[in-house]
């Protein structure tokens, strides 16, 4: 009996017949390992961006009959997304490029003098935003061991802070290293006692995982189309209208400008939109916005809770069968029986990261991503080592996958690993 | 005889076919005339980004054959622009989500004090990127009323400007209201003369002209892919490399950053990365970028000499029909027998310019664009009212085309003006 077909069947992705060649001068059809960097398109969000292709217009420009079928098509997706997220009745869904430029747009956005918390895990796309304004101050929280541990930093940090100012928590939903799950209502629980507020990255959260906005009760979520299955450009942050409805637009320019004039010294001033509008300058990417409401949907009609229940099934497929590999050691900060999404990082006595992730491919026609996952300090904290070390070659492996992966890409990969590292 | 047959044919786009229903009930097939908010995407274009969709992988991240197919794709994208905007070989091609984008990258990433000269004429995405920086001044030049006066505008204000530390020029290739030509290169040359930069605002000139930054003599150059004929989320900033290259990154995250650490404070620092990728912060949009270097050929390919004089017969046609027409005003800066590509704006004595647009839609099918075209000051001089009157109902409306043009479309809506305002 395959290994998952009692829950689940994966959802069709585009590229699943694509043959690649090895390095024998064989052929084989490519098995996508890699969802954690970017997922393949699902079939049907392809098929309804082609489907749309030939209707597209301009978004909030235009008078004729295209530019208001896109323009609806637009407003529609904002509401597909904000029922994907369980979003509150006043929450603003703001279209982005990806969760890079969500949490960037947020770093923008924040009140005079916030006060930021981030575990020293995050990656590089919810690490790094928070430190370039000069009146914002961040406070980097070590990694904890265990998820407890990491509500019990949290607390220890917003209880040693000025209790005055706004301040703000950022935390990853899963990791994009370990894969493993941080107790995001934990955590916003104890931002909210403290008086801060909290944004959730779910990058690699919600394309493995229903994420619902009200019942974790985060302030925001950030989340890119192209790890969701729907890879044309776009992304979202979702959440609170207060902090962004204040702030300066993200970026300057048309749509974001409601009334534009020369006043009587010969200045330009500007009268700037309220609602999402105003953190969307320029003509929005209505086909990537439109592929990522598709995905949403898709993932909704097919049964989230099932696919979710099938991925589960091969994780631990996986991470049983590396265990068994003497020269395996899979990484992890919570320890051997914490919940993950289907995102495994590994490394192997012998072989060097880069070496053994080419080995997969050339042989099996496997791809995988290796080295420190725009995750540096996780990734070394994770090794044990010190940094010197981590520019080398003796990385970790990550091997990651969703709804879209068939048994025999993980059968694949696993028949790999125990003839590499026997 | 076809009244551009002589020339050249237009170009297949998407939805060329596509039905609309007009008032009556009738169905027609939609005519397209509003291409300076954004074009169809070209058939060729569409064709490549079905082709490569199932290829689809991570860029710069990946150890699998389709992760280096999709960066190899994403890297020849880039040669691919950079060729066809006559690069020279220090230039850097950064890809960005459109020219609002661009734009806003280059504001950020200008030293210290620049002091920027821009005309009250350009469109909110060049008028707006540069006033939100305390420590940059910007002078806004009063708009012209011929290219001369342009160039002579520019000289005292650059005259006037104390000569010590980094100054820029932003101007507009092609007016995304009148459609007219700028004198390029001769503001390049009052830029240059005076010790200051020039940024070309090409987002409506490099779908109708061809671009050469290097004959044009300007540092940098910035356009849409979807107003080039290639609507998948994606821009481009192309020019040179050192005030980029000294900036800090436009987005932190992942991809930008070289190597992070906690130091011995327990500090998070960051060393970035040089060139291009120090801009390109997230996972690349390697659909838009294909989509963009996918038109670029197909342009070049076509001949896009011979393009641009079918449409300049399109132009002059629609221009001597419309000044045939009591009723009608065309609107221009630089007056009758300045050139322009195919945007033309009026306004219609009797009607209301929504009005107007609705009943082009209504009774034969047309999508143009009506209002004030985020280009609020211009229009206001074009009107010849004032600001106060500007946001009622009484603007102009605007009629845009490009290489995908049928004639059938241009007689259409001469055929439809004629009948609105005999």
């Amino acid at each position: 009996m395959p290994l998952s077909a009692a829950v689940s069947a994966p959802l069709p992705v585009l590229g699943r017949d694509v043959l690649v060649p090895l390095a024998d001068g064989s052929e084989v059809t490519y098995a996508a390992l890699d969802y954690a960097a970017s997922a393949p398109a699902l079939q049907r969000v392809w098929d309804e961006v082609a489907a749309y292709a030939p209707y597209y217009g301009s978004v909030h420009r235009g008078a004729g009959y295209l530019s208001r079928l896109s323009t609806e098509l637009f407003e529609n997706s904002r509401r597909t997304v904000a029922e994907f997220l369980g979003c509150r009745p006043d929450d603003q869904v703001v279209f982005t490029r990806s969760t890079t430029d969500s949490l960037n747009l947020l770093a923008g956005a924040l009140p005079w003098r916030t006060r930021v918390f981030v575990f020293e895990t995050e990656h590089h796309a919810a690490l790094l935003p928070w430190g370039r304004r000069d009146d914002v101050r961040v406070t980097w929280l070590d990694a904890p061991r265990a998820p407890g541990e990491a509500v019990d930093i949290l607390e220890r940090a917003l209880a040693a802070r000025d209790p005055h100012g706004p301040a703000l928590v950022c935390v990853t939903g899963a990791s994009n290293v370990t894969g493993e799950l941080w107790p995001v209502r934990e955590l916003a629980a104890a931002a909210h006692a403290h008086g801060a507020r909290i944004v959730l990255d779910a990058a690699q959260l919600a394309p493995h995982h229903p994420v619902d906005i009200s019942e974790l009760d985060v302030d925001w979520v950030a989340f890119s189309g192209h790890k969701l299955y729907a890879p044309f450009g776009a992304g979202v942050l979702a959440g609170r209208a207060d902090w962004l409805g204040e702030a300066e637009p993200y970026l300057a320019g048309g749509g974001a400008s409601r009334r534009v004039v020369r006043d009587g010294r010969g200045l330009v001033r500007v009268e700037w939109q309220e609602g999402a509008a105003r953190h969307e300058a320029g003509s929005p990417n209505v086909i990537g916005v439109h592929a990522i409401a598709a995905a949403c949907k898709a993932l909704t009609e097919a049964g989230f809770d099932a696919l979710v229940e099938r991925e589960r099934a091969l994780v631990d497929r996986v991470r049983a069968e590396l265990a068994e590999l003497p020269r395996v050691r899979v990484l992890s900060l919570f320890g051997e029986g914490a919940p993950r999404v289907g995102v495994i990082s590994f490394v192997v006595e012998g072989w060097d990261s880069g070496r053994f992730a080419a080995a997969l491919s050339e042989g099996y026609g496997i791809g995988v991503r290796d080295g420190l996952f725009c995750a540096h300090p996780l990734v070394r904290v994770l090794l044990g080592r010190e940094p010197e070390e981590c520019g080398g070659s003796l990385n970790a492996v990550r091997v990651s996958f969703g709804v879209g992966t068939p048994d025999e890409h993980i059968e694949r990969f696993l028949r790999a690993v125990r003839e590499l590292a026997p």
